[in-house]
């Protein structure tokens, strides 16, 4: 089998020189492990800061540690009653094509019961990437039909599904921001938004005073900096600033980094700004699968995926998350099967 | 009667010949309608964004208007079936010596319950500025007992309570920042902190690492600006951000506001920061006063007040709330006879 490990710290952007793909022998398993077959892995724009050792979350990695993220993989060795064979889960895989896991919960497993829907839905909308955004919109938004909504990063992996929950949870005025008129597109026409903003093209003010002449309700943000700031500026009274990401600065070093003028708007406002952690909510996950399980069936969650394939793509798949190119959840296919299912 | 008047809008600080003392018959009361004696009235440095109309939850206010303030008020007459003669009542009273107020919810009316306890609890810990310190740390900060806990503006009227509360709801490590020694003494001897920190003499930075050593769990922030940027990087994972008031920038013009530069820690640490406006919060407002009652007579709350005498003394007692030299709840009695009790 094939893993990926650190081959050395970013300085900065990340480039395939930090990475090695090794060659290793499918390990055995002991008491209580389980063998998986690793059928999907998931990127995502943190993976940088686990490589730094820059969470708080994760543990520190070392140089030749396997590459930390999360995966679906089908059960095809057991010996953990609680691990059934053929079995799909999702967990802390790593970069590899099989992985050995055991009941420690820092693999933080997950066992995909709605098997009839793709499979690469365990990266995307039935998986961390969905419940962030789904967390994001219900819990901490508390959208409701009267809610001027506004994403940031709209057509990313979150943004790509939080515009379709803003709309399942009620609300009407759904409003997505993204790069590029390809995208923009996407956002409407794909992905649930009522209107789009071009950050490259448009002039963001006058967009944001058009599409929001009483100010913005909810705002999901995915990019943080100057975007940010000019939201905060326009929100209104008891608005929900739901900080997911901060893409717009994660390689920046600290005095390049916006300073902010608008802060004020959330006493003035009797608003707040809220971030989370999607793994605090883990109690709540099984509820979360079967609301968005249940949306996608009905057609108000349409999943937008980006599949690469093969192993060999992982460090391209997260390198390029930061060049702003892609739409939908990132992932990559490991098992060219991944969606065949088991004779029955 | 006498009453103050709106004479001329504040131009940065207020100075008392934007007031007009008038004296005017007491009015006569129609159906529906109860007459107060004012027993009590209060000041906050919001009160003078109510006379430059820049606030949006008050009505506004023109020149020759009563000037906007609650106070507590005895009824003296009323030919409304909800107010009987005798009781005592916190109401939108307006700066004056006898008030008419009727069903209108613009009053937000509340009749005192605890009248054993000193009826100028009513301005203070019974009243919105205890409420407000409740709220910020029962349903915003969520105080529990590991929790350490900042407040800023600690000697100040909501901040001279708020200590007392987050001890109250079990925390054990509650500092103040206040400025001076004779306020910082206050704070440990008097308020129930464990320690405080000067800011005008305090290296605040250090003070911060000697008694946060693992950062702040709850920041109750009344002062805004470079102390709230400041304490934003020593925010814990999970922190809550209250933010209650903004007294270091109330009279700065926009551009010379602090620009913040640690908001990215609200999402590094999953926090939040969150500010709230106290009548909306005016359905617990039952329950929030019978807490604090309890707690005043088992000693765990200590209301600290700064009672200044005379209806004459208002505009003083609103400008000088800006020159932060002020303890404890400031408010000013306007009967003398506030606290007699009629014979029973």
């Amino acid at each position: 089998m094939r893993r990926w490990v650190l081959a050395r710290r970013p300085d900065g952007a990340a480039t395939v020189k930090d990475f090695n793909l090794e060659t290793v022998p499918v390990p055995k398993i002991g008491d209580g492990e389980v063998l998986l077959k690793t059928l999907y892995l998931g990127v995502a724009p943190v993976m940088l800061r686990y490589m730094t050792n820059e969470t708080s979350f994760e543990k520190p990695m070392e140089i030749g540690d396997v590459m930390i993220g999360r995966g679906v993989g089908r059960v095809v060795a057991s010996r953990n009653p609680g691990f059934g064979i053929g079995e799909v889960w999702q967990a802390k895989l790593g970069w590899r094509e099989f992985a050995v896991i055991d009941d420690d919960p820092y693999y933080m497993p997950f066992r995909m019961r709605h098997t009839d829907l793709p499979l690469s839905h365990g990266i995307s909308t039935l998986a961390m990437s969905g419940f962030t955004a789904y967390i994001g919109m219900h819990d901490i938004g508390a959208v409701t039909p009267s809610d001027r909504v506004l994403v940031s990063g709209a057509a990313g992996g979150v943004g790509s599904q939080a515009g379709f929950i803003a709309r399942a949870l009620g609300a009407e005025h759904v409003v997505g921001i993204a790069g590029g008129p390809e995208k923009c597109r996407l956002l409407t026409e794909r992905l649930g938004y009522g209107a789009a903003i071009d950050y490259k093209i448009d002039d963001i003010s006058n967009r944001l005073d058009e599409l929001f002449p009483d100010g913005v309700d909810v705002f999901f943000d995915n990019v943080g900096g100057a975007l940010l700031d000019e939201v905060l500026g326009r929100i209104r009274r008891r608005a929900r600033v739901v900080i997911c990401g901060r893409i717009s600065e994660y390689l920046l070093p600290p005095d390049q980094c916006h300073r902010y003028r608008n802060i004020n708007c959330i006493g003035l406002r009797d608003a707040k700004m809220e971030s989370f952690f999607v793994y605090d909510y883990a109690e709540h996950f099984d509820t979360y699968e079967t609301q968005l399980a249940e949306w996608i069936r009905d057609g108000r969650v349409h999943p937008l995926e980006d599949i690469l394939v093969g192993l060999e793509q992982m460090p391209t798949a997260l390198i390029s998350l930061y060049e702003g190119t892609n739409a939908g959840v990132r992932m990559v296919r490991i098992d060219p099967d991944a969606e065949r299912r088991p004779a029955p």
